[in-house]
């Protein structure tokens, strides 16, 4: 049953999606009429009501995606549910696991670690932007994760205070930086994860990667979102869209081999 | 510690990866030298060790889709990471949700939504083949799932026993005879997640989910995975590998409208 | 040597390059300083002039599909270099090749088969919108190709005049109702080339084909272009673009054979 | 009508598509059934014939791209008619046009320049391997195009003979080595199109072009194809095919500014 305060996902069609907060006295306008929110309350998930002009609108519990890009305040570029969703399977985490992250930015990543590693794990996040940081904390706040989220104004090239983390995101400009402290921080077998745009980072990576001697199992991929226009009538891939975010590069922590062969 | 029983990633390089059970007594073989299994016991995850011929070999926790792609048992065509992640974060479930799926096959989705809805959640699979659920069940075990799930010799085209489910996921060929059983046992505003491979079908979940008008916002994607090969002097993606697995279709259940509009 | 009246491709950088007829007095404007176009004439293809702010710019000769996308007037959507260069090559066309086309609309594709035919071909287009014909001849008029192209303002589902064609064209929403009159026009062994942007219009042609018998060796393609951003620092895929156009479906005409098995 | 010493397509179905010369008294045998090519004499293009078993089969007349993927003898990895297209319409060669190539290999770059210069065109190829060009001139004299080649065994990397070329074709593993040798072979305003498989290689294209200062309007673009199961029951992209070939390099050559701004 919806009540006041909740979020619900306001779905007339695919154009017209919103969430938005139920408050009391507040109206939702679209431009296929509006919605008085007090009418909201009471009314069971799932159900139909009408914009003033008689159009049907479901009012839907929404999802930790749809709260990400139709609630989040945004204030930097943010990684997409295709890259985020490679990006935690192929992690390795999971209920309780305890992971490291830098940059926060607007806590997109974030968010999907802390819902990822359960009410039993723990994130945590380094960010050298303040700013950022109170609009990740508002948008965790949002989802209901800030219990499992620490994050940290502090620049994670300097050094990683944890200990023992089962996993290392890092969605900065020069992750390379940044492996010198994976030594007393990840557990050995620990998984790093990395995502750039470029494939001169990708490059820098896998160099930095192979002379560090303690990354291994490296793979490079990209992950590419199709999305259909989801018509009976004319079914196609959309014509326009993005048509790259980036390179998501996994590799696993090792402790250092005495002597390496070639 | 690695202990005898433990099942380890013993990787050498990228093509010389391979998930073993340490045995007491037993040998690895690999074309690059091999390596008694003995002497893992007692090592930290994350050592190296040396192969007979002296190349070095790290020993790695293997992460769940390690199990599922160097240790389960495979007797059907299974969905690859890039659309399980993707399918299971656009679901909306997580730690504690209580999902169905049908047909289980060999069982990487079962795996993936049990992983996902951890300890407190739990999965009811559907398979017609009794052989392939005793081959799911050695794989659920296997990676330790088996607490979190069910799985039933049933036709869930028949009905499903279930109620209150927070999600459905359907990877059979005739996703749409699954439709009519939606009422009883979806809450209201739960997602559907199918996987087909034809755009046929792909045709048919669409005129058969507008008919139905209680799935809504109805999202077809494909998700393509362009792997590099990963090495500092010739970075390319892969020359040949896998062009096509399927179509993931996402839609919310709600309750039918009275009236509807077109 | 450029002269007057000359068709010149002004490169500035990626962003600033437009083709420009050389008119004496005319000047050519753009955010990095203007030009005079007189001050071209007499120069050497290739050369680089100096804008007003002594930016440099680079005069070059245009290409084919420069003169398309920075020069012709466009009055309907139209086919892109990468589906019109594949369509071309797998249509088995050439110097000499008599060739059909419909719908022509702005040209696009008129003008790459007056190309590749050449002086000694000819190409035959059909078009229903007399506005559209006025502009594809104004853009062909730019190419220098009329001489090898016939524009008739006639639907070619009603049938085609010519006989012997070694190829068909058809960038029409329906282009199943032109199946039954490639008997008299094409000869056998033609190369029928259809260009649709749904998968509804794949699955009919398919349908007809088959039903035809007549159309053999059918192939359904969909060519993707990927652009990178040009730059040594920071080389990637460009952001936002096209994510779709169409599907490229070739065939060849057979003599229906007398008895046909399954 | 088909003669005697005439190439064939033999089409039975896409995975049974044979170019054959029809000699007397030889026969080609499917695992469909055989049929004697003697009986093919006198036949119209585009008529049907019975194999042995009674299984229909179309001779259809070879396409430029027949001939070259299932007739011509292949000694080097070749190039994908994906990127030819798009290499040969994006170079604006085209009727008469002059061009050299480096290096030949197998020659289906080469035949495909030689079909679009035409007889008033012509293509000057190097190629370091003796062997290469024997097999080059093989393939070439089958699809009737050796009047408009010249192939030369030199290392193009030590200098271009020809002058005022329209278009320069590289496609060996180092070409910002044949950059210096532009300058006398080139028309200024011609273009330069260059194939290669990795990011490095791109890479140091990009940055040698830049410090060049005479190749300017530089385009990075990889073409890629889907092709799909053409089946009206089960359309979708076959599952397993290339998944890269290589990078297009486009660019203008230009007559060198005196001064440049950065």
């Amino acid at each position: 049953m919806i009540s006041e305060g909740d979020l619900v996902l306001v779905y007339v069609d695919e154009r017209r999606s919103r969430v938005v907060r139920v408050v009391k006295g507040k109206t939702l306008h679209t431009d296929r009429g509006y919605l008085r929110l007090d009418d909201l309350i009471g009314l069971e998930w799932g159900s139909s009501v009408r914009l003033s002009t008689g159009v049907t609108a479901y009012v839907l519990r929404p999802t930790l995606t749809d709260l990400m890009f139709k609630f989040f305040k945004r204030v930097t570029q943010v990684i997409y549910p295709k890259d985020l969703a490679y990006m935690v399977l192929q992690s390795g985490i999971g209920e309780g696991s305890r992971v490291a992250e830098a940059g926060v930015g607007t806590g997109f990543l974030t968010a999907v670690l802390a819902w990822t590693v359960g009410s039993s794990g723990h994130v945590y996040g380094y960010e050298i932007n303040k700013e950022y940081i109170d609009v990740a904390l508002r948008n965790l706040e949002v989802a209901g994760l800030t219990s499992r989220v620490t994050i940290k104004n502090k620049d994670i090239t300097q050094g990683i205070d944890e200990r023992e983390l089962d996993a290392l995101f890092l969605d900065i400009p020069n992750p390379w930086d940044v492996f010198p402290h994976l030594h007393d921080s990840l557990k050995p077998s620990g998984t790093v994860v990395v995502f750039v745009p470029t494939l001169n980072q990708v490059l820098k990576i896998l160099s930095q990667a192979r002379e560090s001697k303690f990354l291994v199992d490296v793979r490079v991929s990209e992950v590419i979102l199709r999305e259909y226009q989801a018509t009976t009538e004319a079914l196609r891939p959309r014509t326009i869209g993005v048509t790259h975010t980036g390179y998501v590069i996994t590799s696993r922590y090792v402790k250092k081999a005495k002597t390496q062969e070639t």
